[in-house]
């Protein structure tokens, strides 16, 4: 997303690009449904324009049916449907109204847009650049001229996914105190397709779900779509708050207990913390006394020191199933993650897996599995985390002096800042100069205005994006 | 599967060695949850050996968990849990009890037993030995060599799948007469996986779906985990029966009426039969006056006439979505399927996309793209449907010659074979001899005792397999 400032000498009138621009924001998912457009006055200002120019352009929207006007409240992004769909069910049968799946797609779908000029603050990986094409090249290459292609190309595979790499995550696991045999482990499509198989395994659609709050609106977006009921859990700095989690618990009637509690234990996402020993335990007691299962997601796991407890290392994978992937630290378009969990759980997750996807493309899978066993992977994240620390050093420094605070300690790829403004305003803001951010209110499981936002430390070590977030508030 | 006769010699009693046998399967999920054993009285026939060493066998099956008695009425495969796992939902809400995915999974299972001596009658794919490794391996070294292989890897890639991949499908399907620009299709995982996109983006659970019975089971096993209700509807010749789909439907309740029809209407899998125009034509004029969409599974289309008529031709894909994949004809474990339809429908589907899988590889999309670019893969279909129009001729010969009839005419892969006797009990001598049944009971939403099987015409050529079901049932 590159700067595209308004022009008079254009073909097209000042209103009409104005309107483009909107409409092409709101086509792309970045102007969310349900969001609301700038008031006319700051839109004026914005962009140089006069107020008419502003009203006009949002008069076009309003006649393309993108936009609907509110009473006293200003102009709100429509979801758009075609008349011969069938009517959409407006309210998912949830305690807390989830973020609807296709604002929380935003986020998402940002990860998408073309490269622009400027590095994306708001980007949920790491950067291109700090992955290593040519080791990936070289495994798929080996992979590939083997005679084991016709087995990668031609057979079904196996439902669990490729035994090499299930061999070589046994192995991998084990360091991270997670004992499980390569029978216990499946692989498929990303972290997210493990997630998605293994609560359609556990939960049926109306079942409660707890989930941190923050937490990935990806992650709620699943759920909801799923027809899942959320309790979100405060997740502070040592873990999800406890006391309250068992209140949330009680609360409910029998019927509607929590089966499972997802959560990111270790290098939260946003917030960048990790649960302590203490916590873990006493999560687990909790779990055990109230009968749930817990999914762990560590997705960014490899980019986390390997002594930061894990769940599943604690519980032995009884009521715990451990999920990650690769898409981080390797190949993010290989899509290949994996969960571990008990041998009946595994049995049940491999028929969803097979009524679902059938199987995973084995060839990427065994790729990765030589990146493993030869100790590509481990030395591959060594040079990561190391570059990674170096970033965050910079980032901090440079947000602290542009007058920011962070509000949890600086950690792993995400720091969750507090800039003093609704970061939702905020990011529209930035976008017209290009900058690509994620606001807080993506983090929530109920939106709401926060002027807290989720920073990449790899994207945000310039001083000059820190400077023009002071300069945006200073403006706002 | 290969034969193993039980051994007198062996180290292991004949006790030991029977239940050690259906031990295995009942892993293998070769024996389904529900289903029945043999009698004590049959399977000491079949294995020569006495009723006591059966019934001995069968209690140690008892003891170890696997089988439960039932009074007067024998042994049946149990479904195991651990106990701490929170209890299975055993209702589906559904009007028709469908196949509970755990035993549907049995069929998709025996897909990936390891070869054994003899060729799998019950086969769902082509034989690998039918498919191209050359090709696939020639287009796949092409795609990781050039320069995009960092794109490729490195970079989630679009949301809707690999653009060229798109584009060379938009140029396929016109050739079908099925009218859609690379912008209204999406690449999935497989045909299984486009189906559960397209269900999870147009249904919420509980909503009532319609579907072909007989019909595919993994299709039904998908549709209850997903907590929806389904109305099998009678498949015959010229495609489903629509007075009776009519009068299903009048006989709901309004807010109950069905929101979508699941169907393969080319090449149906397990009849063969295609519909024929006019039966498409007023299907359509159905749908438009109840007002539900229709999912078009073609995932065997490229085997089929292109002049037989798809719904998504006459349709236009307003109410239609297309789904087809490469599974079959090219190259299975790369998983490389999709679906056309609406522009809105395909907005909202994407979203589902990325809220359960994020993208899929685009590396395999590219090198099926080849494929189609450079006419590679008409050349094989037509070779590949030249050799199983052959294969069909010799496999009906050798049926006939042997006393049976189809129950619906040969065409395609799949043959629908009356065999006058159960075809579950059948399966089960006949795994005992190396043979991989696919009986009719699976191809029911219902499971039924019924004479019908399905067959592959590519693995059924030998007048051998023929005799050998002559055999059992004139054993039985």
């Amino acid at each position: 997303m590159t700067t595209s400032l308004l022009s008079r000498h254009a073909h097209t009138t000042l209103t009409e690009q104005l309107a483009g621009r909107f409409a092409e924001r709101i086509h792309q998912r970045l102007l969310a449904p349900g969001s609301r457009l700038p008031s006319v006055r700051e839109c004026a200002r914005r962009h140089g324009v006069s107020t008419h120019t502003v009203v006009a352009a949002y008069d076009q929207l309003l006649a393309m049916g993108l936009v609907e006007a509110r009473r006293q409240r200003g102009f709100f992004v429509r979801e758009t449907r075609q008349p011969n769909t069938p009517a959409a069910h407006p309210e998912p049968a949830s305690p807390s109204r989830p973020t609807a799946p296709v604002s929380a797609t935003a986020l998402a779908r940002g990860m998408f847009q073309l490269p622009g000029a400027r590095p994306m603050p708001g980007l949920g990986t790491l950067p291109v650049e700090w992955l290593d094409l040519p080791m990936m090249a070289r495994a798929l290459r080996r992979v590939a001229s083997g005679s084991q292609l016709e087995a990668l190309t031609l057979r079904y595979g196996e439902p669990a996914g490729d035994s090499r790499l299930r061999q070589a995550l046994s192995i991998w696991l084990a360091e991270i105190g997670v004992t499980a045999s390569a029978t216990q482990i499946v692989t498929t499509s990303g972290a997210i397709q493990a997630l998605d198989l293994l609560t359609r395994t556990l939960l049926r659609p109306g079942d409660t779900v707890l989930v941190d709050e923050p937490g990935w609106s990806v992650e709620y977006a699943r759920l909801a779509a799923l027809g899942m009921r959320m309790l979100p859990v405060p997740r502070g700095d040592e873990g999800p708050d406890l006391a309250a989690m068992q209140r949330m618990i009680e609360a409910q009637p029998p019927a509607d207990r929590p089966r499972l509690y997802v959560t990111v234990p270790v290098l939260h996402n946003p917030t960048g913390a990790s649960l302590s020993l203490g916590h873990a335990h006493r999560l687990l007691q909790l779990a055990q006394s109230h009968d749930f299962h817990i999914v762990e997601d560590d997705a960014c796991g490899a980019l986390a020191a390997p002594h930061l407890p894990r769940l599943s290392a604690l519980d032995g994978l009884q009521r715990t199933a451990y999920v990650s992937s690769f898409s981080k630290v390797l190949a993010p378009q290989w899509r290949v993650g994996y969960f571990a969990a008990s041998p009946a759980l595994v049995e049940r997750a491999i028929d969803t897996k097979l009524l679902t996807n059938l199987t995973t493309p084995a060839l990427c899978e065994q790729a990765i599995a030589h990146c493993l066993e030869n100790g590509l992977l481990r030395r591959h994240i060594e040079r990561v985390t190391h570059r990674l620390d170096a970033a965050r050093a910079r980032s901090v420094r440079a947000a602290e002096a542009a007058g920011f605070r962070f509000a949890a300690p600086p950690r792993g790829l995400f720091g969750w800042v507090d800039v003093g403004m609704d970061t939702e305003r905020l990011s529209h803001t930035m976008l017209d100069d290009g900058w690509f951010l994620a606001p807080g209110t993506l983090f929530f499981a109920t939106p709401r205005p926060t002027p807290l936002m989720r920073i990449n430390f790899a994207t945000t070590q310039d001083p000059r994006f820190w400077q023009a977030v002071a300069s945006a508030v200073r403006g706002a």
